[in-house]
């Protein structure tokens, strides 16, 4: 492989909502992703699944609480636990899962991507 | 589990070549690590490894190439294939890579740190 420039990647694409891979390693993914207003509230019932923002600010809400990340923080949202991601504005994030995750877990939503496009 | 500053998590050691952890997701870690100067030739032969530069640049000398990693920059090394990673000057990274995996992989060195030593 190349080695991956991020802020190349992230120039490569607009769309939001639609998590692009950048790199494998073993059976996971990194991939891409640029959000901005709200998701859909889901679950990923097999995967933790990690959160890293490289660009912006969002917010990650759960059942019980709401945690906001900004530039260079990370997070791991726990296999099975509800959650609602949301950015005010245009917010560039890293995802780390297995492959193969749907972005929006079990639940039924025309924001479903597809999966394994790489950029 | 809290939010994951990686700023302030790298001020919290000042060692080199001493991964530390900072999250986990499913069996897989995510160590921060200062480097500084040559490591040794080694490889892992169960798992990828995967290298991000959060500050500074470091390079990886293969068998056939040599890879230079600037901030922003990542880059898998695939299981089994003998590295030497290198940084002239302090640089800062995220290594991701299952729990387990030992620094210095199959080699006998001075420089095998402590394993799941978390920050």
């Amino acid at each position: 492989m190349s080695k991956v420039n991020l802020r190349e990647k992230l120039s490569m694409f607009s769309e939001k909502w639609s998590p692009k891979v950048i790199a494998e390693m073993n059976d996971y993914q990194f991939k891409l992703v640029k959000i901005e207003g709200d998701f859909i509230w889901h679950d990923h019932s097999e995967t933790d699944e990690v959160f890293i923002v490289l660009e912006g600010r969002m917010e990650i809400e759960f059942e019980d609480k709401v945690v906001e990340l900004n530039e260079g923080e990370m997070y791991v949202v726990p296999k099975g636990v509800r959650h609602k991601p949301s950015a005010e504005f245009e917010c560039k994030i890293m995802l780390v899962e297995p492959k193969g995750v749907i972005n929006t877990g079990e639940a039924d939503s025309n924001l479903r991507a597809p999966n394994d496009e790489w950029v």
